[in-house]
């Protein structure tokens, strides 16, 4: 059973490869009556989009989506929703020389090993390009858990190698100072520690010339979720959500909350104590209703694979850029020993693009657990 | 949506709650001609059981199970595969006064506030007793992988608070390395670098004796796995890995190969490069033939979210058990204040149980995939 | 991919033999808050037993259902909620001597075919004997449509061989005009057309002691069952209604509203005309608002896939039972020609039982079909 | 949870409404190296597209296909496969009258009930024109079972109206023979017994000059299917084709084997007896081997939900259009009562172009179903 289907109850399924004619996504179950356009899905796929600054992929791609269904008259109709977003820049010619060879680090070779043969042109369906997809998907899973309960999702970039950012109170973060810096320029790296920002900058500029690239840590935070989201015992909100954020490229790692702080921690130190109060969040927001939340938020919002009200605090590790510029040893398909230098265009830090992609996901989880919680939770109303 | 269901091809479905009549398990899609006999299922059931030693809980439960269905004769059937494991020692009066309050990092309050009310006893179906009927589907995934093609999974607890062990070549480990002390005792805290199980032991009995509990580590390694199992993009088996093990209670990060270590590091550091060579592994392996191998393993044994025969290794933070016999701080479900000590017997430290927890998820996925890739992969074979 | 588990909001997955310790249902996705006592699940478990009259087989099980989980203090949890119930009267002596042999009509051949061998015991896995389970959690569906909507289902016999009923307003029929004669005694044929009950009674008496058996149609209605169910393109509910019903052993055409009957009409004399009014059912209905309706309803109670609020009307035709005690020819495993004379107990008509099995199937697929449409419908209802 | 999703194994994912921009469909699943050309679409879209004949619809819609994905340099590559239709011929003007009305015998009515409003164009999602997803995906179906196995799914035109045509040993039947007379020319009512054939043709053209339409009855055989295919208790082969089959629209009953027939039937007179010999079907097939098969099949293929690998034999009553060109009385969406005359272009009789539908979904079934078995099946093959 192949995998292109992601989420039950809000589901997407996607298709598309690196260098073929688009790439699709369907997404069933959405509900009928959200306003939904063509210039709601280009927000995000503009942040995703690569060539979107020097510290980016220069592939230059507009990534301009289509919907192929499920609006009317500028609502979704609660039918299937498919959107299409052509590959136009496609100059497969960089990567014939590839196709015998298998990259360090990249999927040419378990494709050989699982389907015997493989599309070759830019990683084919193991290339990134395939998460277009995933972030139009996205921007109707955050328009659903907006307008369903001001739910909100954000990511950005809290580490770039040795540099780390210092983020207060992420829960209180707005988009704006996400994508742009004080002065209302751009904030390439998304990162709001504005400090730590330059640096972080300043070395990816310094392994791209080197011809090299960098890892680094994403942080999502989701704030004004509703307590109840989740569903014991195997599809626990926090296992979706770390499964979701694991099926993008390049994740090693996902933690949440004080992640893989417990470890060193005693129950005593770890544990949030109940009391009641206001949900931590931003003066905008439409949840931070008085209720039972707990002192400190180690737990990341998420108890028993339930959602507590408070913030979900995700982070993830995203490895170096695997394709490299400069020569690296490799074997080919018949086991030789050559060397590869890769000719396209890629992104010495993955982390910018990283962010619009870890939302989408993360707001696709959420929106599918509030859907599939909705079911149980009205069974009994009468009608 | 429910969520009590977990896999495709190897798919288990479980129910049951701490302090109810039993735990069950429904195992769908076991090939047919497996050995199948309780004494298999006792092995891990009693790894996992309680009372096993002085750093466990003291509840005693012997955990029998018994096979309701799918074996005839000693063998798998290959149809449905039901397990009923009893619950004996209930003492359901130590949990009656949580009933209307909120134990602090306990899912108490999500339950309530998903579904309105909760079986209190012992944490009802939020409890790890229902743990017991994934290890025994776990037993069974275990034979599956060995006898399709020689794989083993193992798990042992790398670090208990500041503790950490020291592990070379963990894909050369045995299950008696992991057990057993040199002397052939127990070794209760199944970490085989003896030097730090016994610091680790040491550090569990201290903060037992002070009423308090701590987190840790586990690592668990996959040997001998063909390379091709998992489904892009979004059933990648990193992503399924990690699904399993966040759905494990107390489970708060989960990294593979280098993990979070890839934040820091550049990509030519970071690739592994492709040589030719035989796989890692013990030499009773079956699966070490030569073949395109890594010279490094930093990823994992998983590139694009597919296997690549090199070892898979995976790592979990598991949080101090949060169940205190000290007195804490917390409400009821009127928001009140209050406090709590928890009287139940529980663990110190949830690593020496987790262990076999762990490789049953771990084992269930690679089952799973296996079962998922068999069917595109042979589709075609003449019959 | 076993096939085990069905439905998906309102889930139930199934195992156990004919001649293993019992069968076993996991029902995952049940509301919270639902009143469940052994005592609900006999109801129906009796209209399924065997050895109900002199009719059906003499095989004698009281089907004593045990809840293992889900839930507690007389309410469903919300959580998974499974239900034993064991085999007693077992007899395996008496099929050891068709190990090596073909039934005619039977699973024996195909299960070899599929699995390589069989638990040949009473059928085994393909025994009837399976849809103790399903009936038992058929109970918790009907339980939940009425809560919900004030749905009922309710299935009577139709035809017998040449024999048919005339039912009139099949929507208005209660469980007792079913179950029982004027005088109050069982209506052991479930036939509530007493001239024609008494002539089926008849026939199948005539049957049996020729050793042989004989056909028959039942006729499934659900009353007050909400327009707005079913998932279109593939999950239309007339489709999931016709796999559930298909996939009852024995059922070899499924058709509802006029059913085969429109292939020799016009659809100037097909098509329901709308109205408004209140919709069929019985005086004690709750449902029977008015609204939009059909003024006749040859369209089966759903139209496009989706319920219309009408009654939903379907039937099925029964095979005759396939074990005669006649001797009939055969092959052996190793197709060597001949003979077998069934033993074991059986049914000469096959109708009676069939009842609540059909009943079960329906039920639960309007469960979950209801379940389903409530998280879409409620997906944007401030929280 | 919302319903565009068939198949487990072989999967197919549909979204499309007849006046939007296209139909998309992503099948996942697909193995390997089976080539697959746009014109290969061709043939079944043509077959099924409109304004083929004069007693189909005129609205003529050429269905171009664009395959978006899954296929490199002419062969499947294992990964999701994507296949856009746009509408071409689209004058939503036609349909701009019945905004507000329901039409009577579609799911106008049923879908505002559901969705809260719908798109009225050409009936939106509920029009017939998503089936061109599904014939697409078909003909990957077909090419995957006739390559593993050499599996045919054949149907035909048995009944319009009165007019029942007599089929002798359909599983010799060619497509030549379905799809041309004698002489060469086309057989537009696709049944191959060409007196009937005539009635058929002059019989539809009678109803169609009143302003009328008529029913009638398809029956679909596949052979060569092998035996094992089928995942009982709840997917047997006989639930998930006739689910299929019931997923078309204007589907009120589905039948296989004797069907229906059975009712009447005594046991002794309805099993059909083992023996050995060749699989029946024509001289060109590859799968006629000798082996265990049954004299008679008036089981259809099917013994306890699983292939018999006797030739698969399955009947669907469709229902007269519901589109008239004559006046139908009707309510609005106020409840008001009016009249309506469908102005579109409909089929006078829905049977010709509903047979690759059929086909289709007979065949995604029977991959389905083959890749589902192949994964168990091979699970202890030694890698």
């Amino acid at each position: 059973m192949a995998g292109n289907t992601f989420g039950q109850a809000f589901r997407i399924t996607t298709a598309g490869e690196s260098h073929g004619p688009g790439n699709v996504v369907i997404i069933d179950g959405v509900p009928p009556g959200i306003s939904l356009t063509v210039e709601d899905l280009l927000g995000d796929l503009n942040r995703r989009r690569p060539g979107q600054s020097h510290i980016t992929t220069q592939r230059d791609e507009p990534d301009l989506p289509e919907i192929l269904s499920g609006v009317f008259e500028g609502r979704t109709t609660g039918t299937s929703l498919a959107i299409l977003i052509r590959n136009t820049d496609q100059r497969s010619k960089d990567y014939g020389d590839i196709k015998d060879l298998y990259r360090p680090g990249h999927a040419d070779f378990t494709f050989d090993e699982k389907y015997g043969f493989r599309d070759y042109r830019g990683g084919g369906r193991s290339s990134a390009r395939e998460t277009t997809a995933r972030v139009a998907a996205g921007v109707v899973a955050k328009k659903l858990i907006d307008q369903a309960f001001g739910g909100r999702v954000l990511g950005y970039v809290t580490q770039v190698g040795e540099i780390k950012a210092s983020i207060q109170e992420p829960e209180t973060l707005t988009l704006d100072q996400i994508e742009k810096r004080p002065d209302g320029s751009p904030n390439i790296i998304r990162c709001p520690d504005i400090a730590a920002a330059d640096r972080m900058i300043a070395r990816i500029e310094e392994v791209r010339k080197a011809g090299d690239s960098i890892g680094g840590v994403a942080e999502i935070v989701a704030v004004n979720v509703p307590a109840g989201l989740g569903e014991p015992v195997f599809d626990k909100i926090k296992a979706d959500l770390a499964k979701a954020l694991f099926s993008l490229p390049a994740v090693l790692g996902v933690e949440y909350g004080i992640g893989f702080g417990c470890a060193t921690m005693k129950g005593s130190e770890h544990n949030d104590i109940f009391t009641t109060g206001r949900r931590p969040g931003g003066p905008d927001l439409l949840g931070t209703q008085a209720g039972i939340i707990t002192k400190t938020n180690r737990h990341g919002g998420m108890l028993g694979g339930i959602s507590t009200g408070m913030p979900i605090l995700l982070r993830a590790a995203v490895k170096p850029t695997s394709s490299l510029p400069i020569e690296q040893e490799t074997v080919n398909r018949d086991g030789q020993t050559t060397t590869i230098r890769t000719k396209g265009r890629h992104d010495p830090c993955l982390l910018p693009r990283f962010i619009p992609m870890a939302e989408a996901m993360v707001a696709i989880v959420i929106a599918d657990h509030w859907l599939r919680w909705q079911g149980q939770r009205h069974a009994l109303d009468s009608e």
